[in-house]
């Protein structure tokens, strides 16, 4: 399958395995790659630079095909030196970047000087259109139904990939809401030249997420997520479990919430103990409606190959639509 | 274009036109039906049934295709004689009925035995199944960016359509969040034989509806729709204007909201009085995200074929990005 970003990007399939903490580690990448997808290692998932260079070397030893590295950039109490980890993403020969939360632009003069294209992640077309004019060459475009940070304007992908195919020029991935080849082939309809993926990905013999959170997102269905923190404008769409129920209970207690009143239950590292522990309350589980949509726990391989071949399936059968 | 769906309602596209209180009169009715559609009479516009006969009659001095008739079972305070509208439907030869809000079970029986096809809207997969368990020959499934009613679980259609897919074994519609080409082939990758348009056939010239308020959803965006009365249990999306900040400002009220509090914001005359006044503050506006996707005011006629046009180019880009 041929499209603008497997052209920009040198894959195989449209496919994309968007950055996720604590997920986007060597082995899971190198799958998603040799698979024909594009895998993305997620920078902070590593605690230094230094320590995103050895991962970075060890991905290159399990896959010879393309691979990126996501750098989110989030305000954070302690200063995070994105600079060192751009670098040492520029020094190792990665020549794919996915950004996501705040403007890459301080980044993208040297980025683009050493032939690195940029996926930037934007859930909104005021974004989207912010990216293009910085100089990303492609768009994830980020709707509702996604994992993680969904943004405050709540536009699903329907409406926001129609939305980025009436006004971007460059070309865009979808994201969010995805797990099948329906999903590819409606984002190819709205506009897109690509998919991405996260929670689909998630769910994979290869994440690194104990079997025990991998089965829960399989048990729970579409409406199983909820939004977190929308009180503090930094909405997060993740599992109702005990953690996000208490977090809710809150963000709901009368007036204003504190960001300190719920720190205790945001700090990363919970999110990380329950995907490791298997403890399905024992942190916060980001995962997308995409939830509704997972059955199974194949390989990235398996995975990659269904939703191709499911996509064929359906262009064909529009096909036969058509020609009545 | 041939689908299970135009095959069951005997019409040339797969594109319908959903019952909209105020506006699903006999000249855009025929209009979408002459265009190759299915136009939607809305029952409960008419102020009895006998009134709703004559509706009928007009619209087929206006039409030699297919049309339907929606009846909308909601709870009210003054009790609606559904039975006789039913029928009237029934009586004047109707033969696709479109039934939203309450179950239609209690009047199965009567529209089968009359031959009768039921198109039943739902927000929900749960809904979904139930509506194919009672009996109704097509589900117009509603997403989260609809106009109108979407339900409480915020599932968009990106999700809820694949969902439908998997579950149901009857034919469906997509329902919200679609306005062109573009979403007609991603509903129909999405499992749908077919799309449900209502804001879109809003901004036509045959639709019963000021020029001021198609002009009004023609110049909003995406990000201009406000979800209201969710206090109640009862969202709604509408356009943000003067009321509705009005009704969202009373559910902000500490306390318990009491539907006596909005009830002078939303008896229906409110919404019938902007839509005819052209007072964009006149009333409430139903209107779904495809707002932002609305950038023109054709014939029913030209929007039908443009859509088409537009769903067979992108079908041959799939084709293409496939072979390659």
């Amino acid at each position: 399958m041929k499209t603008t970003v497997t052209e920009i990007l040198g894959i195989k399939y449209p496919i994309v395995q968007g950055g996720m903490q604590w997920v986007g580690r060597a082995g899971l990448v190198a799958a998603v790659s040799n698979a024909g997808g594009l895998g993305i290692l997620t920078a902070l998932t590593q605690p230094s630079p230094q320590a995103l260079r050895e991962e970075i070397e060890k991905t290159k030893t399990l896959t010879d095909k393309p691979f990126g590295v996501n750098v989110t950039i989030l305000p954070s109490r302690q200063p995070v030196p994105y600079d060192e980890y751009v670098k040492v993403i520029i020094e190792s020969g990665i020549k794919i970047i996915e950004t996501a939360g705040r403007s890459p632009a301080p980044f993208i003069p040297a980025l683009k000087a050493a032939g690195v294209k940029i996926i930037h992640k934007a859930t909104s077309l005021k974004h989207c259109l912010s990216a293009e004019k910085i100089g990303v060459d492609i768009v994830s475009v980020d709707g509702f139904e996604c994992a993680g940070h969904p943004g405050e304007t709540d536009i699903p992908g329907l409406v926001l990939l129609a939305r980025a195919a009436e006004e971007l020029t460059i070309p865009f991935i979808a994201s969010g809401g995805i797990a099948n080849g329906r999903g590819l082939v409606a984002a190819m309809a709205l506009g897109a030249a690509g998919i991405n993926m996260g929670t689909r990905f998630v769910v994979t013999k290869e994440a690194p997420v104990h079997e025990n959170i991998k089965q829960f997102i399989v048990d729970c269905d579409e409406t199983d997520t909820v939004l977190i923190f929308r009180s503090l404008q930094n909405t997060g769409r993740v599992l109702r479990n005990a953690v996000s129920e208490e977090v809710i209970e809150i963000e709901n207690r009368p007036g204003k919430t504190d960001f300190a009143d719920i720190a205790h239950l945001v700090v990363g590292a919970r999110g990380r103990e329950g995907l490791e522990s298997g403890d399905i309350n024992g942190g916060l589980i980001w995962a997308g409606l995409v939830t509704g949509l997972i059955h199974d726990i194949p390989t990235c391989d398996v995975l990659i190959s269904r939703i191709i071949q499911e996509a064929e399936v359906v262009i064909q059968e529009q096909m036969k639509a058509l020609s009545c």
